[in-house]
């Protein structure tokens, strides 16, 4: 299976400033493109190359990553949709598949797009924050359709495994709806109590400690990112459903029980028992739905090895059940 | 003003075996006493001074910190009654300070009594997670009342200030109502985000990432410890009104408009807005009404110093408005 020759990285923020770090070297050849000039200066001067537009970036390359936040998507679609290799893979980096998929379309028709999206990340952002360690061990996921040429596919999820990450097999809708909860739910919690927390006045601001801080962590991070991370996305309204019925039941209990005691030992087990999951290894079939299946399940990607005959043998972890 | 020379630390988790590492040395007496024996056991082998039971404690001690968990401070204060000083300090270091006065009035009613709390903790808990720093900067709510004796609150403010903690003089009013927004609905949103963020099934468990790790971070603490800083405050039920009502709105938006972007915006603003508070430094007479007030505004101790005559200049920060 041949390894991407020459990646463009268009986008130079945290992922994207992060993926150009961590892939350079190692046999391949990467260039960078910000819009910003003062950030492709600062690339430029820390030694990696970079393009003076997006359509330059792209020429040449086998693999394009859009690494832009969700609202410069559109125009450098627009921009490169001309210059992109007829061969080369595109994927992104967005937090919601969805969006980028439906631009893609509409721009791109044949692309040969695969969405990517690293759980990785901090509350900063800028290149200044990059760093080439940051997909250590983190989950990446990949998106697979009945059309998504596997190789293709298989090529991307190699390079993953290659910055440290462990790509995860799902679909467009089903990675979507995983992110409502495990993302949406967070970041919109935290910004409501960063809103609510503090509003008992001074007394409150001056006790506000540590749970207050993890719990407003991520409110922290730009609005204008967190919101594209929310925004759109069906499956968040049904989650946060959930979240209003599990806190109105928790009211309840508090005003009426004067406890809480059943919601602290029911988060606390869900939280403990995900800590504890155990994982055990295997070979996952190198098809399209035995993939989807396995990250369906929970499970990732260590290693896509070569073998006899063109013969893919992919390997795997997957929680014990 | 006298220092205190000897104290009894009831209760040796993370929260009372940190303050007697922090307080033992420096010219005052710590003997601690804990009714689990193995760790009795082991804070005696640390080289700490143990008693054998909560009454022998007590016996001789000026100052006297209850830091066991709620359910243990009404057999404690049973069984200390007839043995405490009678000019001893009691003080305590409970998340609310309803419950622990009630208490207090119902069992020794003549005790010489300030409410404490530290505003420091982790999701640990037990002796073998204390940590003598672990009060360096944190805030330690002091209560005050009409009654309170100033000389000994001074006194108590003291020490305080000698852990690194900073004293904020409140009520315990002011108090619980201050800790239902900036530790109970941090807790109860972490609750409630560690149970239904992980209810979509086995791929959001793998895609789970930094920010549902924050926001469920205090779910990990041991959750009947959690519900006794939530239960049975009145305070907590209209704060949680105000959270459900904010996430219900967000959710019409973002079914509506499709847009989360306004809570984002005023979530952001107020976390950094709070993290960039400015402070100025203040002398804070010595009378129970201006020390309240200056609580009130969200300001703390820094000093306590004898002066000529026995006056006492208090030092403290308040916020710049």
């Amino acid at each position: 299976m041949p390894r991407f020759q020459r990646m463009a990285v268009l986008g130079l923020g945290l992922i994207g400033g992060s993926v150009l770090k961590a892939a350079s070297g190692g046999g391949l050849n990467v260039v960078g493109y910000d819009p910003d000039p003062h950030t492709a200066d600062i690339v430029a001067d820390a030694g990696f190359e970079t393009a003076s537009s997006a359509a330059k970036a792209v020429q040449g390359a086998d693999l394009v990553m859009l690494a832009m936040p969700l609202n410069g998507l559109e125009p450098a679609l627009q921009e490169i949709a001309e210059h992109l290799d007829a061969d080369a893979v595109l994927t992104d980096v967005g937090t919601l598949k969805t969006p980028t998929l439906n631009l893609v379309e509409k721009y791109i028709p044949n692309a040969h797009f695969v969405g990517g999206h690293p759980l990785a990340g901090t509350e900063e952002s800028g290149f200044l924050a990059a760093d080439p360690l940051l997909f250590r061990s983190a989950p990446w996921a990949l998106t697979l359709a009945p059309h998504t040429e596997l190789p293709r596919w298989l090529q991307l999820a190699e390079l993953i495994c290659d910055l440290g990450a462990k790509p995860v097999p799902t679909t467009v809708a089903a990675h979507d709806a995983a992110i409502a909860r495990v993302i949406g739910l967070p970041h919109v919690m935290a910004e409501a109590l960063a809103l609510i927390g503090l509003r008992g006045g001074p007394l409150g601001l001056s006790l506000a400690a540590g749970s207050y801080m993890s719990g407003s962590r991520v409110a922290r991070t730009r609005p204008d990112l967190v919101a594209t991370w929310c925004d759109h996305n069906p499956s968040l309204v049904p989650a946060l459903d959930e979240v209003i019925a599990q806190l109105t039941h928790a009211r309840e209990e508090l005003a009426a029980e004067g406890s809480i005691l059943d919601l602290t030992t029911a988060g606390h087990d869900a939280r403990i028992n995900w800590e504890n999951r155990q994982f055990e290894p295997v070979e996952v079939p190198a098809a399209t739905a035995d993939l989807i299946e396995h990250g369906r399940l929970g499970g990732w990607i260590t290693a896509v090895v070569p073998g006899e005959n063109g013969r893919i043998t992919l390997l795997g972890m997957r929680p014990i059940s």
